[in-house]
């Protein structure tokens, strides 16, 4: 659990020998702590000529206490950052020449790119982050603005839009220094005004609990959104279902869950009491010990939720288990105990839970699947093949239940650092760690981060998404 | 453009060593030759319960000319292959206690996935695979058959048919030896019986025209298509435009449409004439000189089609260009140019051979994107976001075109062996040329075959997909 590697590299004696040898540079990153300003440093806003997003983003980051600036601003925020001079040569002169262009170091690059309605207006793309691409600070963000291109109104800017994936996605791997990038597809809302679920998704994506999210394409539907009173509590009045939650990314879930104000319902198998009752215990949530696999399962659970909360808010299906052979050596037993606990015992609880009404409107379904069930992977046959059925679930359930005012989305984490991957061969474990856009494993509270987000009331329009916690692994599909 | 490592490996001294060291491993891989077997020994079909396909599938076999065993046939096919018995002890192993299975060795496992409606009963899977996990001989395929998720009648089949994505690419990454495998989604035909299409799709991905292609999702929709007279000239008589057809890709494309039947206009730029001459000499097609980036170029390419060939049948946009920077030392001219050659002319032209009527029903767009179009990649903002632009043109031109009976769709190569790959540094270009599952880089030829099953005529209900040519690259998105 410990990435020795990178702590070497992030000291002072580390960090001069990796430059001289050219090694992975893994970057401390930017997390959250509650209180936290949103961003190190000011917003530098720009877009294209016609884009429909800059009055309303605009609002919501002032709104959040951001400084914003815009494309053709010429003030040089001041440098709040101790690395901001860090670049060297090659930063200044990749600046050079570009005389109106904004100075100074940003806490993120937003672009509203949703006025681009053929391929030749992608040009201003590169207007706008050409002189900029040395401007991030450390751990900073850069976030382009799109409409979904199944909704545009010609081939050309559908074309045109699905383009940004390619530039948001090489930005990602260029940038460097812990910056991360991510298209954003806001559907267009008519004379409804912007979606409310685009502040929840900014905040998300803009902050520090978003560290380990990058090169992703997130999706926005339309519809109003609750906005929290606190910020720092979006969950507040929430109950709160987490399976698997004794240890690992589950328990960094309940955590996380709790610290924004849930009321957390923290579920576990039987041999796992005791953890499963520390994590309790210390969240002040309850503890339910139970066998998901269960053929009455699902019922005790809906049963233990009616009587005690009446009602489940949220549900994060977060249990899981690897079973890992190669397919011709791996036992029937293997594939059906993972194919089970990881996807079918899934389903069994949403339907009793769904046909019981005890998901209410706004509620929302959070599940984990995986890298490996977006690329496959080699030993996993049935992991992989249970990882993909949970993306088939979201597609599926997401547009089922949008009438009811549920959500469902997935996570889908790289690598994580935990017990399990502490296990992994040295050579495996050191270049999973590194294959990445930030050179580095995510942390499990990454991942219940991003799950959070996914399930703040805030996020209602947030649906049949698969969000990577992957640092933009560069395996895929 | 050669691949030295590969060559010694594949000699007797160089294998023997790479086994002993635990080197990469790549297999020579299976390429097609006009008059070859589709297969090198015998299918094993299998279905689940209550599949559709099993039917069809057999009689497209069978008139294949391939020997189809059935999952429950006991009949040991004769070893056909003088690797048939290089697996050792560990493929006996894992063949014993299958009483039932069949034994033997495969050209190619092919199940009908269709049948599965539940999470539960992707069981069927592993009763079918794991046993033959070790039986499919070199360069043999795996074919996956399901249907659409978005067409399913339920969530919890849509979850399932996701789910097969998960177990193919998995496989794709274990089996090895030039296995390749793939996920067919066929659209239910309801009472007009299958697609003629999934003819075509089935003979391109058994046969050594699929090489490189592995762990790729194909959709095949509903409709019929053309049979050929000949299944070795499956383009006769059709008139193809192919650009950038001078060298590397292109040319090989050139060669293996004209080789399929096709009549080949052989576009380039003046520049590259002397080479265009020769490529067209070569296969008795004709040469244009024409800068695709001119503004009259759409206008005087339809005028050059129309007064010598009254149409064009297959339009191939392959001309292409990179000029890599990082987005901090990128000059406009290189952002410019490469999103003109490689998007915005390619849109002009197809604008005005549709308006001018040029490509009639049944026609094809073919346009080849990149692996740094889904994944990204470090100093091509440039050029990921033109290639991402193609797929949002096969994405938004297909359902605008299927009612005029002309598909549109694209190849996305990964590392291809050419010209370009021989430049970059030898570490960088081992390392493309190993990280993928078949631990080679692939050979223009690949890409051209890829082109050419969706130029078939007999391929019109393929439209809409980005086939990647990548020997299942680690890459992605």
């Amino acid at each position: 659990m410990t990435d020795r590697y990178a702590s070497f590299v992030q000291s002072g004696a580390g960090r001069a020998l990796v430059k001289r040898l050219g090694l992975p540079d893994p970057p401390r990153l930017r997390r959250h702590t509650p209180g936290d300003p949103l961003l190190p440093g000011p917003v530098l806003l720009g877009a294209a000529t016609g884009g429909r997003l800059t009055e309303p983003v605009t609002a919501i980051l002032t709104a959040a206490g951001v400084d914003v600036r815009t494309g053709t601003g010429t003030t040089p925020p001041t440098a709040g950052h101790d690395d901001a001079a860090a670049d060297g040569p090659a930063g200044r002169n990749e600046r050079a020449g570009n005389g109106g262009a904004p100075a100074g170091r940003f806490g993120a690059l937003v672009y509203d790119a949703t006025g681009i309605t053929d391929s030749t207006g992608l040009r201003q793309l590169y207007d706008f982050f050409h002189p900029q691409a040395r401007s991030v600070l450390p751990s900073g963000r850069v976030i382009v603005l799109g409409t979904p291109p199944a909704g545009c109104g010609s081939p050309r800017e559908a074309t045109a839009q699905r383009a940004l994936e390619g530039l948001t996605r090489s930005i990602g791997k260029e940038f460097g220094r812990g910056v991360t990038a991510q298209l954003v597809y806001v559907t267009p809302e008519g004379d409804a005004g912007t979606p409310t679920s685009l502040e929840a998704t900014l905040r998300f994506l803009l902050s520090g609990r978003s560290a380990y999210v990058s090169g992703q394409v997130v999706r926005v539907g339309t519809g109003p959104a609750a906005v929290p009173a606190d910020w720092d509590r979006p969950l507040a009045g929430q109950v709160v279902l987490v399976t698997g939650a004794a240890r690992g990314i589950g328990a960094a879930v309940a955590r996380v869950l709790a610290r924004d104000g849930a009321q957390v319902v923290a579920l576990d198998v039987p041999a796992a009491g005791d953890a499963l009752a520390a994590v309790a215990n210390e969240i002040g949530g309850t503890a339910v010990q139970l066998d998901l696999t269960g053929a009455d399962a699902p019922t005790r659970l809906a049963d233990h939720l009616a009587d005690r909360h009446g009602r489940v808010d949220v549900v994060v299906h977060n249990a899981g288990i690897t079973r890992d052979r190669t397919l011709g050596r791996m036992d029937a037993d293997r594939w059906d105990a993972v194919l089970d606990v990881n996807l079918s015992s899934q389903e069994r609880i949403n339907d009793v839970l769904l046909e019981r009404g005890l998901i209410p409107g706004g509620g929302r379904l959070v599940a984990v699947s995986s890298i490996a069930g977006i690329a496959g992977n080699r030993g996993q046959t049935n992991y992989a093949t249970s990882k993909a059925g949970v993306i088939g679930l979201v597609d599926a359930l997401a547009p089922a239940l949008a009438g009811r005012g549920i959500s469902v989305n997935a996570v889908a984490p790289g690598f994580i650092e935990t017990r399990l991957t502490a296990r992994i061969p040295l050579v495996i474990r050191e270049a999973g760690r590194r294959m990445n856009s930030l050179a580095q494993g995510g942390l499990p509270v990454d991942v219940a981060e991003t799950i959070g987000w996914l399930a703040w009331p805030a996020s209602a329009a947030v649906s049949g998404n698969v969000v990577r916690v992957c640092g933009q692994s560069l395996l895929g599909a």
